[in-house]
């Protein structure tokens, strides 16, 4: 197989950009995401690929809860400052104002146009990834007429 | 939660269109698919999301490799073709002229710009789909101009 070959096909996969979150004790985590999809309808269930070493998924996981967040199209900047650690102060995340949401204490981003709460369901090691799988449990929608940004809006890239 | 709006969050969740195929004995499939993501860079893994009940499941099983498509923004058409189970004559499938994969033996299209072999390294059930992870070991690159179809260029849904 030829990498460079891979890399450029890999590429092509179609994501979307999220922000996952989540809380447990003291540890809040917030962080950019594409690696996303439903992957039941009944149940609803979806599933998010994170980082074997980051901080994120130990918190996922000893939540058993997160939130997901749609990026709306004009919100780069917010996909971008959750990129790394995000600064907890008060009622924000990185300058965001979030408030934790009714089912899973995940913060609950106030500016993305919708949002999805899930519990854990379960969750697979694969490769340096693991698979989380969430059972979506609450919805919200603030803004039904905002286009969600994709990767391929960007000059970013995770795939390959 | 309130139902309405779980669907309406969960479809602005975002998607490429893609071919899955895979061959075993006598058995042929191909069928358009939504649900897929790399999952891990190191090995190189996807995941597609397949119905618990559907065919394609069955024969990626048993062929223990499948190969993934990206569909061009101009192909529309051939998305909707493998929505039901394709007519397999000769070397086409319905239609659409196909070799085995070299690496897989799972059918190669001719006409997408890009595709990607991958041999089933695992699978989870998931609710009523189940998710194939799939170690990649070939990828091929015929048109790399090729904006790829996602669901959202179409009046199509896959979630909620």
């Amino acid at each position: 197989m030829d990498d460079k070959i891979k890399k450029q096909v890999l590429r092509r996969l179609d994501y979307g950009l999220y922000i996952a979150t989540a809380a447990s004790g003291q540890h809040t985590v917030a962080t950019t995401v594409t690696w996303v999809s439903q992957v039941s309808f009944e149940p609803p269930l979806i599933m998010v690929a994170m980082r074997n070493e980051g901080h994120t998924l130990e918190v996922c996981r000893k939540a058993g809860a997160f939130a997901l967040h749609v990026i709306g199209e004009h919100q780069k900047d917010m996909a971008a400052a959750f990129f790394k650690a995000p600064v907890v102060e008060g009622n924000t995340l990185s300058g965001y104002v979030f408030e934790p949401g009714d089912i899973t204490r995940a913060p609950i981003l106030e500016d993305p146009p919708a949002w999805i709460e899930a519990m854990v369901e379960d969750s697979f090691p694969v490769g340096d990834h693991t698979i989380i799988i969430g059972r979506v449990v609450g919805a919200g929608l603030r803004d039904p007429d905002v286009s969600p940004l994709t990767l391929s809006d960007t000059s970013w890239h995770y795939g390959g």
